[in-house]
């Protein structure tokens, strides 16, 4: 049998009212003495509240699900969830977050698990831009992805960067600093990512007449060492780059290790630009790194809004492209002679 | 009036048991036709499975709750969450996030929102280790402090780093190296981990008959910049150290920028171990950084098997001080001539 709160009200010899005040923390008013022995009683009969009777008098639970694969676990994406979570935290609701680790059996009963907790709507969010296909179940709640787009836009709402943007003001800062040699090194992944700024590379160097020979072009994985091997072999070219633009930060960490090691100073003698603004990395560098930021905490405030457009307003799938501004710090110069 | 699953199931023609295995996600044997007009009913009808009834056939409902201040946002302790869902998943159960900022406000309607739900258990995490009181309502279900102490240790689990441990570990291995002038950057802030980190770096000069002026004991806040004004103060002094055990990665960074203005090769002319062992800085720096692990992933296993414990064996709170073993890379060499 369940235990209902006027049988915990009962063995502590309290009023109901006296019981809901100190079990739903609105006890201020009532002696400590009182609370314990209430609280002692409820652990003791293991009560628990009925959620399903509170949200069937509001008819809203006022709980977000936030459904991400390794958001919560990475050092990159935090900031989504705070942009969300403020944004749910001033109208009131409460973001309950499950992290799915890629499994799709993880994800599965992750998100069973919520909507089973009479969530309101969701936010399924994703570490890094990709094309995606939310779980069938979420189709069942307002749901808005973040990070990423839908295969099928006009199923869902999203939200992701403006990669092309974001890339594009990196190397026209690139340009309007005086360099016609601006390398580009990629991560290998065919993510949108990498796909768009790279494409935005070519597009500004066309634009604005550049050198845009295949010696300019590299790729490396996302991380320091596979960056300073690319930086390397651009380096030691015949007609080496004056400046590079890297796919992130951590790549361009490994342009700062090759750098050093081949005599080249930063930015006399090569300018440097990254994507992600990772503070850890940019102020680990010297001088520190300009780089594009991705809008995480901008794109998680975006998510949540959208998500109360769609319960309040009943509003309709929506899609946007957030821009990625530019940081500048003391990475970028005109260029010497190299 | 709570709509129900016969409802769902009349207005959309089929079976109870079909509206069931389609709105469970058991709906392989289901007609690709069915299953869209089973959702489709469901979500227009805003029907909600009940929680309740479930976890009453079965006494648990399978998920912990994971409260935590900012360790989904920031990053540094994500593994501590990877771990905990990772033997929440091999036992089947489901880890429910939710990030309170340090606000109490935030904090107090998150875990009643969790409690609300039905979880079995709670992991209160820290981002860093400090001494806390949780909230009184996680007194009501068993529950492990995660990276911190609780005041009244006899009250909760917990598990935190082995601070004095992974401190002795690193002026060790400088003190065995050679060097007799090993000086530290401790943390500004009067945290366990500054205070237990210090004491132990005391302990081994003292232990092995070193140097132990106030020349050799500096203070920064936690970032690569005011390392930097640290560690130019120690090398500029008359008697430098030939080694600087920093309190975490960002400080040691700060370290590997002001050693490179001053013309001070690491490691030839200088010694350098961070804490952290934050991938992100320990590559971004050449050579790369020998650092101690805060051991967040075991910490995380440790709480939620102690959750396990708990609930499965009704074991009482025990406390747990995880080794913190030290990560050598490239910058940590005999003392040369400064």
């Amino acid at each position: 049998m369940r235990v209902r709160l006027q049988d915990v009200a009962e063995r502590a010899g309290v009023s109901t009212a006296t019981a809901s005040m100190v079990l739903n923390g609105k006890d201020d008013s009532i002696s400590g003495e009182t609370r314990a022995r209430v609280r002692a009683v409820a652990r003791e009969m293991r009560y628990r509240p009925n959620v399903l009777a509170r949200s069937l008098r509001s008819q809203r639970t006022r709980a977000i699900g936030f459904i991400s694969d390794e958001v919560v676990t990475t050092p990159y994406a935090g900031a989504m969830i705070q942009g969300a979570q403020r944004v749910a935290d001033d109208h009131g609701y409460v973001l309950l977050l499950a992290n799915t680790d890629y499994h799709p059996d993880v994800e599965r009963r992750a998100v069973e698990a919520l909507l089973d907790r009479q969530i309101d709507a969701a936010v399924y969010a994703t570490m890094y831009h990709r094309i995606i296909e939310p779980p069938t179940s979420l189709e069942n709640i307002p749901t808005v992805i973040l990070d990423s787009r839908p295969k099928d836009e006009a199923a869902f709402s999203w939200v992701a960067p403006d990669e092309v943007g974001g890339a594009k003001a990196a190397v026209e800062h690139l340009a309007d600093a005086g360099h016609r040699r601006i390398a580009m090194i990629n991560d290998r992944d065919d993510t949108p990512a990498a796909v768009e700024r790279e494409e935005a590379w070519r597009t500004i160097l066309d634009a604005r007449g550049l050198d845009r020979d295949l010696d300019l072009l590299a790729y490396a994985n996302s991380d320091a060492t596979s960056g300073a091997i690319a930086a390397s072999q651009l380096l030691g070219g015949e007609n080496p780059p004056t400046a590079i633009f890297c796919f992130n930060d951590r790549i361009a960490a490994g342009v700062y290790i090759a750098a050093s090691r081949l005599g080249v100073s930063i930015p006399q003698d090569l300018s440097v630009v990254g994507f992600d603004n990772q503070i850890l990395v940019a102020e680990a560098v010297d001088p520190g790194l300009t780089s594009v930021q991705l809008p995480h905490d901008e794109m998680g405030r975006w998510a949540m809004e959208q998500v109360l457009r769609l319960l309040d307003k009943g509003a309709g799938p929506q899609g946007k492209r957030m821009p990625c501004p530019l940081v500048e710090r003391g990475s970028v110069a005109p260029p010497g002679q190299l």
